[in-house]
């Protein structure tokens, strides 16, 4: 049985709060030198041997030998099998998750501005821009003890729903061992291809391509150490999603909802894993105590236990506030991946909030239920990047081109201007390339 | 006189032509780690000691002796001043090219989703996404040879359209010599504050903050390779652009244009420095000969003939293409920043090209009108990146929240899927907090 847990109490009227709190918030940069260095060697092997190096790297890491990367490869019907062998329960969840993802992809597709669009001015010059799907896309999971299917919808669907031609999964299956629910997933969001392989030697494979595997145009998904350390390497080469942090939960609570309910909502950013942040801010010092109760309560029925006691106690904050109105500039502050507003009219209070990955309202809206299958997407910025980035959407799988089409006519009013300018830079070929389109 | 130069020439039928082509593309990695190491110093130094560490920098680098970091600080009125003293031709040259920028970014506002929305589900569930404009940005603007008031326009205007509420620029001035027109530039794009400092640590002050320079979340705008190693380092803790390298330009002809013109469109791209690349793809034989000879005419005429023929020496193409249909197939494998399609009817060719920077149609759409004026952003995907990244926009100064408010009912049924889910995946926390809110 688990002792008690004791969460470390701030109130917003301590002297110094503030750089107590970014101070809490933050962790230590794993900035390891070594698994750099080891990163760096896989790739350049993979770069110059490719189907070799891939077979040497997982026969070495995940003790698969085989002769022949095509080996490695899980074929449509394999995947389809997977499916068809789940359980009636567990196929209709992953259905209604899969289906409820899509429709809302779609919905972002058409609102988050994916599309062509082009205007057309008084003199005949026509401008806009032209929005085209990546051709290929590469999708990172994480094998062993953090395979997650619904990371699988949540990562192929927007690519699939984008308009992406290819979709390549890879997955280390260490010793063989295969997780059927994420090969489900992986049928269901409609992936193309699976490759058995992980770490830097996956992410150097889809970068630079290899006999067997094709290189994508872009590497998406989370992962441990080394292939986070690989896609920063190989950025530039391909684009890649965000370096995701541990995972965050912040509950802003006005003291009306259910403690138990907060509690398992902590419990749940906690059990993901023990650096995993769960943080509270609530003006009512007598709901914090409940709320405290409550985890003492809970904490013993849990089989993770042990892990959401080691997040709890290491870095979790329970921050006394003035207001609601405070509790929303602290949570601007914080920039959590996961914002829950769990008052009376959430609204009001989400109104305010400037900076969170995803903003659950009402106490009805776990997180949970958006990690899995409200709809938006469950890959989030975290580590204070809601500031500067976004979900994970259909926005990350098209790119756009600017289109530029200047009539005659409107040659003669741009060139001038364009002439000016490019004297005014000392640069006189692009002047000259104005000029000669102006009539003599 | 320069003498005359021979562009290499490539044949889309020769054995091995895509290797060749793509080998011919690609430049070695700066990878320099001492420049690299020289920037870890400099940022260290700059987040410890804030002021100090900056004004030491700039003294030593730029041989600015200043006592307090608010005398590098160029105030807006003194940015108006640099404005009201450009010549009426300069100024009118600038004023037009700022407000056809505007103009085009406040259409790229609405047309590329830069909106909240919302949708409800049949039993009261909400779902949508909520747009923020980012709070802070920085904007790099190279000092020196290169300080191009364009580049200040084109950074800070898409900023602003987005609704970026502080734009501080920073921008060396080695030996304190100012650049009237970037100054000018700043004032008319409305850029909220002005230090002359630049390199990593003037990298390091955006992202860090200091007790002078606020901290940004995300910085923007070309510089050296110390910048490039900076902006790197810091990304994380801020946003950044993308890393650019050298600009490229790709002209397709069916054989119909002006090859004066063609030749004066790829100086101005060589123009740029001796990395950048011009490419000519063309099925007319006869046509690559007649802009091979265009070239060594104008050639004597331009005062940057020496970059220019070092450019185009080292890395321009003429390759000539089975035809037109090819040599779309062509460009899009090269994926060039800057694309022109000189051709009769053009649209026919956009319409097959997936994979360019910018497209510039026509024979009057010569890149340079695009670079200062014509209204979309010179901030173009370089070095094959346009297969997966976009001009930049007012979409990178915002960023989204995802929003979620399930119902009573919604709850029910969401609750069943998200625990069967959570079980799956052996996180039981999370399926409690989703069986908790369902009724007994």
């Amino acid at each position: 049985m688990p002792k008690p847990v004791q969460v470390k109490r701030l109130n917003s009227q301590d002297i110094g709060f503030i750089e107590t709190l970014l101070s809490s918030l933050s962790l230590p940069m794993a900035d390891d030198e070594a698994i750099d260095a080891a990163v760096v060697k896989i790739l350049t092997a993979v770069k110059a041997k490719g189907d070799a190096a891939v077979l040497e790297f997982t026969k070495q890491f995940d003790r698969l030998n085989v002769a022949k990367v095509s080996e490695l490869e899980i074929t449509r019907p394999e995947l389809e099998r997977a499916y068809n062998e789940l359980s009636a329960v567990q196929k209709n969840a992953l259905d209604v998750a899969a289906q409820r993802v899509r429709a809302y992809h779609e919905k972002q597709k058409i609102e988050a501005g994916c599309h062509s669009w082009e205007y057309e001015e008084a003199d005949g010059t026509r401008l806009g821009q032209k929005v085209t799907p990546l051709d290929r896309v590469g999708i990172y999971v994480p094998g062993g003890k953090a395979a997650y299917p619904s990371s699988v919808l949540m990562n192929a669907i927007p690519a699939k729903v984008a308009g992406v031609a290819e979709v390549i999964m890879v997955v280390p299956t260490p010793d063989g061992s295969r997780n059927p629910l994420v090969l489900a997933a992986a049928y269901l969001a409609g992936v193309d291809r699976v490759f058995t392989i992980g770490g830097a030697q996956a992410v150097a494979a889809l970068a630079y391509g290899t006999e067997t595997i094709p290189s994508v145009d872009k590497i998406v998904g989370p992962g441990n150490a080394y292939v986070a350390a690989a896609k920063r390497r190989v950025f530039g080469t391909v684009g890649i999603d965000m370096i995701a942090g541990p995972s965050e939960i912040l509950v802003l609570c006005d003291g009306s909802s259910n403690p138990d309910w907060v509690a398992m909502d902590l419990f749940s950013q906690a059990e993901h894993d023990e650096q995993a942040q769960s943080i509270l801010l609530c003006p009512d010092a007598k709901f914090i105590e409940q709320v405290q109760d409550s985890i003492n309560r809970l904490l013993p029925e849990m089989p993770r236990a042990k892990v959401i006691e080691a997040s709890l106690t290491n870095r979790a904050l329970f921050i006394q506030v003035q207001d609601m109105k405070q509790a929303c500039e602290i949570a601007n502050a914080i920039a959590a991946e996961h914002l829950e507003i769990c008052t009376v009219d959430p609204r009001q209070w989400a109104d305010q909030i400037r900076h969170a990955g995803a903003i659950f309202m009402g106490n009805y809206t776990s997180e949970s239920l958006g990690d899995y299958c409200a709809g938006p997407n469950h890959v989030l910025p975290t580590a204070r990047t809601a500031r500067f980035s976004s979900p994970l959407g259909v926005y990350d799988f098209i790119k756009r081109s600017s289109m530029i089409e200047v009539s005659e006519a409107g040659a003669q009013t741009l060139g001038a201007i364009a002439s000016t300018l490019a004297h005014g830079e000392g640069l006189q070929a692009h002047a000259r390339a104005a000029e000669m389109r102006l009539k003599k």
